[in-house]
């Protein structure tokens, strides 16, 4: 079938709105129409070159939703007009990772995923007879793609597309990290580096577990209301801190804190992020993705002293599992999605975009079809 | 009174054996006639002057035994005749620390301990009216000495001085960082690194815990007969290894280490523990002492995909609740202390004891009084 995507090219060059080729699902794979998706980081990430495994040329996006329109063989757990999210990290439930309970990582299909193809080595996309790499298993800027049954997680009919698709990634990295991977309790003090779409998100994350103190840390002073209106309760601009960040840090959050939550993806704020943490029990988790080749640094001291050094991706969240409650808290009133979503354009100005994105004018672009 | 101690006069000098005035025990405090006690490296570390806490003119020494002679005002958990274990960690069970739950690192006399002088700022011992500083909170290298009641676990009366002196510090070390830190579980596969006294007591930990395959990695292939002994299944020598050490590893756990332990201090060695650790879950846990201003380094991408790093003091123990019950698994047969103490020495000869620990000719020399 013909399907209108926004593809990439090659490195380093706007996306172009053309009609390219898709074939059906084979078996274990599912047709959706994707009604709505956001534009990330990751995705510029990719389109500026810098990403390893970037392939060209491509349709990137990973953060859609959209409605199943067909099935191949052997598809069991989704039919036509199911409501679903894609997801980058899948949950096959049959993998040694995800039977192990201890992490969402699935690597079920992870080898082909990451060549850009379908589990049997080739590409849905094609234009001129030239294939088209599919991007992190997903693809959702074209208004239909392909994906593995696995990488779908079902969710409810009555959940808006053009919101809930920011559940695909930015909304789940942040709410999942404190929920699925710190597992804050009622009552932690929190700090968390970087107020853009995931740091707010584990803000409100944080909040919605009861956390005591919510520090946010961010040399942007134009992010401090809408942090605040998730729940910090506390700002701190780096460049207005006259003394050393780390032991103002600690001193506000009463000793340290018991999780902080890097979401900027720089090395030397990940160790700040680390050292900011309460001796003893104090548990630093890394969400941002460093540059390559980039290499982060402490003295063991801080970790024989009891503090935790850990990372998450896609909050720890299973997709197919915890996805869905997620979209059920939204539509529940429990975490907010609408003030972060500051732009809504249709797929043929996605190229405004990302430039919103680059010039920090946006925090979350969502595209629709 | 007069008691007789090996004292440091200064760094990087033998300890003189020398009859030293000791005050009795003040509020909180207890006098404690040591029985045997243990000599560690980080005692050398001290001597060697590299320590940065380290103070002389002191009396060292932090692995002994011994019984109660008389306590001060307030004391209630002890009394005269009773067996004791000093605790370099205290425990308190009233600090923030202590209530936590979540850490050993009972913070009641942090600052003192580290001054070298009693919780009071004071010094119980001194020479010609010049005092001496206290070691670690024990100076257990004098046949009597002064330590808080919070630093001291009472333990079993039938327990022989010369072999549970070492669960004062190497028994605990190890066996705690896998059972209390790491709680490693039946079935986990275990790389440690370094089989010295601590790392041979991670490994029978691990055999403990019930671990399956448990890999001990050291450059001296002479550690493999008691590693063997003592529980290890895969002998490693990086020597030995054609390919990189860390893929190797994986290789030999299937997968990754789901528990990696640092036992020597080396922060290399602390980056291929952490590497060679399972995506998705692996632990390492950092329980060497590193050189002054050394750093440990790895890409962040290691932690995001599921490590975790973090370290162990005192094995997670808490002393006074924890070990007595690890005296108690010495006396039942559980772990073998004796074959790990290679060196029985009178106090006279412990400038002996510290030479064959230098030359690596022991794993550990117990003095007795």
């Amino acid at each position: 079938m013909e399907v209108r995507a926004a593809v990439a090219y090659a490195a380093d060059r706007p996306l172009v709105l053309d009609t390219v080729q898709l074939d059906g699902p084979r078996a274990g794979e599912v047709l959706v129409e994707i009604k709505a998706t956001g534009v990330c980081h990751t995705d510029a990430f990719t389109l500026s070159g810098g990403d390893p495994e970037g392939r060209f040329p491509t349709i990137l996006g990973h953060e859609g939703a959209g409605v199943v329109v067909d099935v191949g063989p052997g598809v069991r757990s989704l039919r036509p007009g199911d409501h679903v999210i894609p997801l980058y990290t899948p949950e096959c439930r049959e993998c040694e990772y995800c039977l192990s309970g201890k992490t969402n990582l699935c690597q079920a299909i992870r080898a082909t995923q990451g060549r850009g193809v379908m589990p049997d080595g080739t590409s849905r996309f094609s234009i001129g007879g030239q294939p088209l790499y599919h991007y992190m298993g997903t693809s959702t800027f074209a208004n239909y793609t392909v994906l593995p049954e696995i990488a779908l997680a079902k969710i409810r009919e009555d959940a808006p597309f053009d919101k809930v698709c920011y559940i695909g990634c930015g909304v789940t990295t942040g709410i999942g990290a404190v929920i699925y991977t710190a597992r804050v309790r009622a009552g932690d003090n929190v700090v968390v580096f970087g107020l853009g779409g995931i740091g707010l998100n584990v803000i409100q994350g944080a909040r919605m577990a009861g956390a005591d103190r919510i520090v946010g840390v961010d040399i942007n002073p134009g992010r401090r209301a809408i942090a605040e209106r998730f729940g910090m309760t506390h700002f701190v601009n780096p460049r207005e801190v006259e003394d050393d960040l780390v032991p103002y840090l600690v001193s506000i959050t009463k000793g340290g804190a018991d999780f902080s939550f890097e979401c900027i993806g720089n090395v030397t704020t990940m160790r700040q992020a680390l050292e900011c943490c309460h001796k003893g029990w104090g548990t630093s988790i890394i969400i941002g993705v460093a540059a390559s080749g980039e290499e982060i640094r402490t003295r063991p001291f801080q970790l024989v002293t009891g503090r935790n050094w850990r990372g998450s991706a896609f909050g720890g969240a299973r997709g197919r599992t915890d996805v869905p409650k997620i979209v059920d808290w939204y539509m529940e009133g429990k975490i907010n999605i609408d003030d972060l979503i500051t732009h809504t354009l249709p797929l043929a100005e996605i190229n405004t975009a990302f430039d919103l994105m680059r010039r920090g004018e946006s925090i979350r672009t969502v595209l629709t079809y």
